[in-house]
């Protein structure tokens, strides 16, 4: 079996490392736009060659597209126009607009829309690591409209990857992913900005940093063109929730400015309920 | 040498243990109101024993006061009307109430006002862990209202815990643990809050929460008790970051809003300047 890797950061980088090593792919073939990343995935040995897209479409069994979500809306259609017998997945964080695109698509049972739930905060090929997946939630939107079969080889591709699947419609993800992944996003990018402004004056802030601030601003870090695209591309719900967050930091800011510190102990309380989620 | 720790939960247990096992301390008592938490301190070994507040402040060569900041501004003065020789230190996350509730005191110079910043989101004496503080820092505020004997045996404490030690203004202390202490806990609860309220509707949404969503929402777990009376007492600071913080969510609803996918990565570009603060 061949998998075309299309886009050879982490996500696409990790899959290649471990589709290969544990043997599910006898050839793992890449292809990347970007001069950089393409030269060190090479260098890297993270896949069996480098390929450009016509060549990747003809002679991969699977073609798996890991670019931003804002590319791959565009070739994933393109991808479809040329495959026959080929599987098409992604692994995009947002599902209900690459759904719309291809859902009358006359290839549509070929592509099987996938979001594999794992990452750093890291990107590019350097970011790729070995067990990435494993024991990780992978997801599969809206699998009635594929091929069984094509389904079927997603999931023994994520299968070999140690991801538990669980299968939902594209909008439903979309609301879900915007409360446990692009929220968080925000509020970690949106803490950095807050705090970077404050430093320009104040050079030994960072002196105090603990623990806990790495920890909210870790994801701080997180890559522009992947999450840009994110955004737009989810907006409805992602504005929804940014919504409810600004207003429980107004709910925190009019206790604190009463003095009501049993106001602000009752909001603690109920966000400690996290510890029975949250490990 | 004879250490009282007053309120062993995460911070008084871990110094107990490290200053025991280095030999900082031949003996260390605790005081302990709640009867919980005492019990299991001696169970757990934490202290060598257990006395009353009197016997504490009579027979210690130092006390450290590691109550919520809440108790501690009303313990400190009256501990400091009853010492002699004895110097009294506390732990706690602001400083600038403290110092002005102490600032007149005739023993004013047996106190140094100290905040070893260090901690997990646990607390009580089973979150107490042995290397807490090795290698962070610890801040002593207005170090010249102190004995200069007192500041040096403070500081060896510390010392002995691995400590950096760095010395500031109460003032300046309180603003700089707004930026990189209160805030990153506002936001996490918040965050909390704001998928727990969706989870009400939506049973299966934590299946899909990723490293990225622990790791922000970690803080949520923190105590009430602890934090509720630090955002009151850093009252002004808190509110001045909490306004920033809420302003640049608010410059992320305006560009997701208007699909102003470029107004979104500038943003995000500047906030992964975080990246050469944060490792």
């Amino acid at each position: 079996m061949q998998v075309g890797v299309i886009g050879i950061g982490l996500i696409g980088g990790s899959m290649a490392i471990d589709l290969k090593k544990r043997k599910f792919a006898d050839r793992v073939v890449g292809v990347e736009s970007e001069q950089l990343h393409a030269a060190a995935a090479k260098e890297m040995g993270l896949v069996d060659d480098l390929v450009n897209l016509e060549d990747c479409i003809a002679e991969s069994d699977i073609i798996v597209v890991a670019t931003p979500v804002s590319a791959a809306i565009r070739l994933i259609p393109q991808i479809l126009d040329k495959v026959d017998k080929q599987i098409v997945t992604d692994v995009c964080s947002t599902k209900e607009k690459i759904n719309e695109m291809v859902h009358y698509h006359p290839n549509r049972k070929n592509f099987v829309a996938a979001h594999p739930m794992a990452g750093t905060e890291y990107s590019g090929p350097w970011a790729a690591l070995s067990g990435l997946f494993d024991g990780r939630a992978g997801i599969i939107c809206n699998a009635e409209d594929s091929d069984i079969r094509a389904v079927e080889l997603v999931k023994s591709m994520y299968d070999c990857l140690n991801m538990r699947m669980i299968y939902m419609r594209a909008a439903h993800h979309d609301v879900h992913t915007a409360y446990v992944s692009h929220i968080s996003h925000i509020s970690s990018f949106a803490l950095a900005l807050t705090v970077l402004e404050k430093e320009k004056n104040e050079k030994n802030i960072f002196d105090l940093a603990s623990g806990g601030f790495s920890s909210t601003v870790r994801l701080a870090k997180s890559n522009a063109d992947m999450w840009a695209p994110i955004f737009s591309q989810n907006k409805e719900n992602v504005l929804t929730v940014l919504d409810t967050y600004i207003e429980k930091l107004q709910e925190f800011k009019k206790h604190i400015s009463d003095y009501d510190e049993q106001g602000v102990r009752e909001l603690i309380y109920k966000a400690n309920k996290i510890k029975r989620i949250i490990r």
